[in-house]
């Protein structure tokens, strides 16, 4: 009976993101889904790219968290559109939050959309959202060891951000290990070292989204 | 139907720890529930704790990972027993699964266990696993708005460990304002400011723990 209900709970989550990711698909948007443990830099990383690339892409995003709507708030003040869910909870976000948010922000009309899930490394790689592509966050401070400790989050990743590249002379933290490690785990997986407070590293994760992004380019 | 399987499994769960909770009392065992995000520096301030209190207190540690084993070797490296539980895929650890290894460390024999739940701001503060306090550990790095954003873990726990003041100079967190919000939230909560890395503020932790540690005293 267990396995049933999971299956059938699953089915409704994947219904859900199939009709997101042809919605995306036809509206010519690139949706990312962006996961991450607590703090290691979602926000800042979507602030700053949205400051940098807002003459040259419409960016708008879905929040997700436990509480509050500071995340949002931090967004909206850019310009750029957002919306908040809160999870009251929840470890995660689903698929149905996300389609019920798709019109809050005019998605359809935007190049890119940016799901900043719940802060939880474990959970949220578990459920697809309908996204184009799956961007994961991993801050210098947390440790060298997170490819290794939570490999499903890795493995199923399109990008890898090692954030907050300007604490790495405080920090013990070996780049090339993780560059290593997760290698093994995902051979597909793109790179990018990046500081998103000083800006160091971010053209390249900027060259990769404009590549992407077909919409503005027509 | 999804309530009543629900209801079922937490029942299970609480069984367990009901049971683990006797059998700590009973043993005068000292039961620490060490909650946090990934990278947050559990490992390194069980360590520390360790190495300072070895001569006043035995410690044994549990250990939970969604994979790997590291944690666990390196609590070996300072002749404390340890054992390691690998979830494989699971966010949080069950009562049944410290139940399980109880044994393996000689856990009756010792005064304190740590158990250290798998990196999870969210699910690992939903299970109670028969501990007799709770410990939250937030990093500087993670930002002062973890309490505000993840109001459950910080409501439920006896004990907040703000670690790694020794980047305080490198990122912005405002300590007066986590203070204020964990407070808010839970009035009970003893706080410390530590870094495990350089000792700086561990004395009070250690002082705490040798306060509510009473089979050496015996």
């Amino acid at each position: 009976m267990k396995v049933s209900l999971n299956k059938k709970i699953l089915s409704k989550n994947e219904e859900c993101a199939l009709q997101n990711r042809a919605f995306f698909t036809e509206n010519n948007t690139l949706c990312l889904n962006v996961i991450s443990s607590p703090g290691s830099g979602k926000t800042t990383i979507i602030v700053r790219t949205i400051r940098e690339l807002k003459d040259k892409m419409k960016i708008g995003v879905i929040e997700g968290d436990i509480k509050t709507d500071t995340d949002a708030a931090k967004i909206r003040e850019t310009g750029a559109p957002a919306v908040q869910i809160e999870t009251r909870g929840a470890c995660h976000l689903s698929a149905q939050q996300v389609t019920s948010k798709l019109g809050a922000i005019s998605a359809g009309e935007l190049d890119v959309v940016f799901i900043e899930n719940v802060g939880n490394l474990v959970c949220a790689s578990d459920f697809d959202l309908g996204e184009q592509g799956r961007v994961v966050v991993l801050s210098v401070p947390e440790g060298d060891d997170k490819p290794t400790k939570y490999p499903g989050t890795f493995a199923k990743a399109n990008v890898l951000l090692i954030n907050k590249t300007d604490l790495l002379d405080h920090v013990e933290f070996d780049t090339d290990k993780v560059i290593s490690d997760a290698g093994k785990l995902n051979p597909d997986l793109k790179i990018f070292q990046i500081s998103a407070k000083t800006g160091q590293g971010m053209n390249g994760w900027y060259n990769w989204l404009l590549g992407l992004c077909t919409k503005t380019a027509k």
